[in-house]
């Protein structure tokens, strides 16, 4: 099977989105988003821009009735090319048969020409991560699209998904796309600032797009090169303290709890052992690359990485240059 | 069957106290009371006491198991005497046996002489409960305790049970006992703060049955008179916003989130609807009682409250008199 051609995928300054897909239910108990794309799917109206097409989709319908993150898999890890395509596994489980449906509905990915130029996919963390956007390096396009948002919500901020040949997530299935992470939002819950905050900031995504495709048309030139720092993982991920057998034997710190985004230094308390003790953040023992000088706390007491054995991870920030298609 | 007795089953001023049981997981997914649970069966050492014996239990295991809530049916629903002894009944699902062999633990409720004179049960809630203790309106030894914990962190409240005949809930099965209901705490995740501040409460409750024992073994007098803020439902819960599908078409409003125990008069915004519309709360609308002058909010966004269609409901307050055991 031939790899995926990014490149070649992408939605580009010079070419005109003809639809978008916004997705809610991809962890069905992530009831922002759930509802979010319930609302749109009730007024699809507010969704439509004059020059492309939007549609909404409920994604893991299983898990949305059940009010779970998933019934049998993780279906945000059922879209690798090579998983889509191979007959057998897509009959593994519901997950793996759903993302099979969807993938016709955004992509599919082995299309040269995929039905969606942009997706947008609605998840909520019970991390303190605000509205935390998630994009693949190479994709331009997100990278403006979330440019402007963050003018718009000072609390936008951008995560790069780790530079891989593929991936397994719900927007790549579409030429560009990204995911909306709003948090801390608990499962089966909707918060009301947070919720309000998406909703504009999703329309407002949308007349990016309006914007973008109307300079096309007019044959106006691109906007100017800007600059926003994006943070990006750097292979370091931190459990809670456990025992022999697994069990939990502390949580997160008070300090570090909600603080999403924070610098960790050394020395700063990273968790609280039930018995009181204090487990301290050092970058000798948790192993940070001596190239990463500042390094800052994402995923912070997330509900669902506790079975992953995640208490938090790290990344480190930088700056993404890019042009924008439109001056907002 | 007999009803049930309280006056003769509860723990009163002149009884010692031989067994003290903490119960947590009664909901599975409700982390803080399972981890606290089991870090005290890790370290029996810390609830024992000279004068009486301490026994930590997880009550729904399959439950904790799966992370969730309930399996087939809401254990703290299980514990009415005519479920329990009800052959038939006891064999209709996961829980409605569990509930059997917990009852042969804590109590059994048919017996006058229950094993356990004091249930401590942990709970979460995505509810800003802060640390609401829930009990019997007679249980007199728990508002002694509760006092005691009152007055040492303020983020304690009183809640009454609503007076029945018999409760279905899970410390009902001993002599006396109560919930710990603390919030918020999302799902499946441990919340510092409480944690730590449930833990202390939980050994300060041991110090307090200790302190009753000292009492009664050295013929003391029983301690002064005391007055302290219940709160108790009026009967009146509101649902969220919905189309007549049932979908959800609105949430609690941004000035209402987090605002358990808060006073709601009329015209203060309740909801606000997905398409920015507010919902006021009107004491008319909502057939607030006129006994009732002021009434305030409990249990706001709860999440497993969404399917039993309360967004909040409504309680007031009065002032529980009673003797202190002994003066701490």
């Amino acid at each position: 099977m031939a790899a995926m051609d990014w490149k070649k995928r992408r939605t580009l300054p010079g070419a005109a989105v003809k639809r978008v897909a916004i997705v809610g239910g991809t962890h069905g108990n992530e009831t922002n988003g759930v509802q979010l794309a319930k609302h749109f799917m009730r007024n699809l109206g507010q969704v439509q821009r004059p020059s492309f097409a939007t549609e909404v989709l409920l994604a893991n319908t299983f898990a949305i009735e059940a009010n779970t993150r998933y019934v049998d898999e993780d279906l945000n890890r059922c879209y690798l090319l090579a998983d889509l395509t191979d007959d057998a596994k897509a009959e593994t489980n519901r997950e793996r048969k759903r993302a099979r449906e969807i993938d016709q509905v955004l992509g599919p990915k082995s299309s040269d020409e995929p039905r969606c130029d942009l997706v947008i996919d609605l998840h909520n963390t019970t991390a303190s991560t605000d509205i935390a956007l998630l994009m693949a390096p190479d994709d331009e396009f997100s990278h403006q699209i979330a440019y402007y948002l963050k003018s718009l919500d000072s609390g936008v901020r951008i995560i790069h998904w780790n530079p891989l040949a593929d991936w397994a997530l719900c927007p790549s299935v579409g030429r560009s796309g990204m995911t909306f992470e709003v948090g801390a939002c608990p499962w089966g819950c909707l918060v009301p600032d947070l919720f309000m905050r998406s909703q504009k900031l999703v329309l407002a995504a949308l007349d990016y797009v309006e914007s973008h495709n109307k300079r096309i048309a007019s044959g106006g030139s691109i906007g100017p090169e800007v600059s926003m720092p994006v943070f990006k993982a750097i292979g370091v991920s931190i459990d809670y303290p456990r025992n022999e057998e697994g069990e939990l034997l502390g949580m997160v710190h008070q300090d570090l709890q909600g603080g999403d985004f924070k610098e960790l230094s050394d020395g700063v308390p990273l968790f609280q052992r039930f018995d009181g003790e204090v487990v301290a953040f050092s970058r000798e023992e948790h192993k940070v690359p001596e190239q990463h000088k500042k390094v800052f706390a994402l995923f912070v007491n997330e509900a669902a990485y506790y079975e992953k054995k995640m208490a938090l991870m790290l990344v480190s920030q930088e700056e993404a240059k890019f042009s924008m298609s439109v001056e907002m």
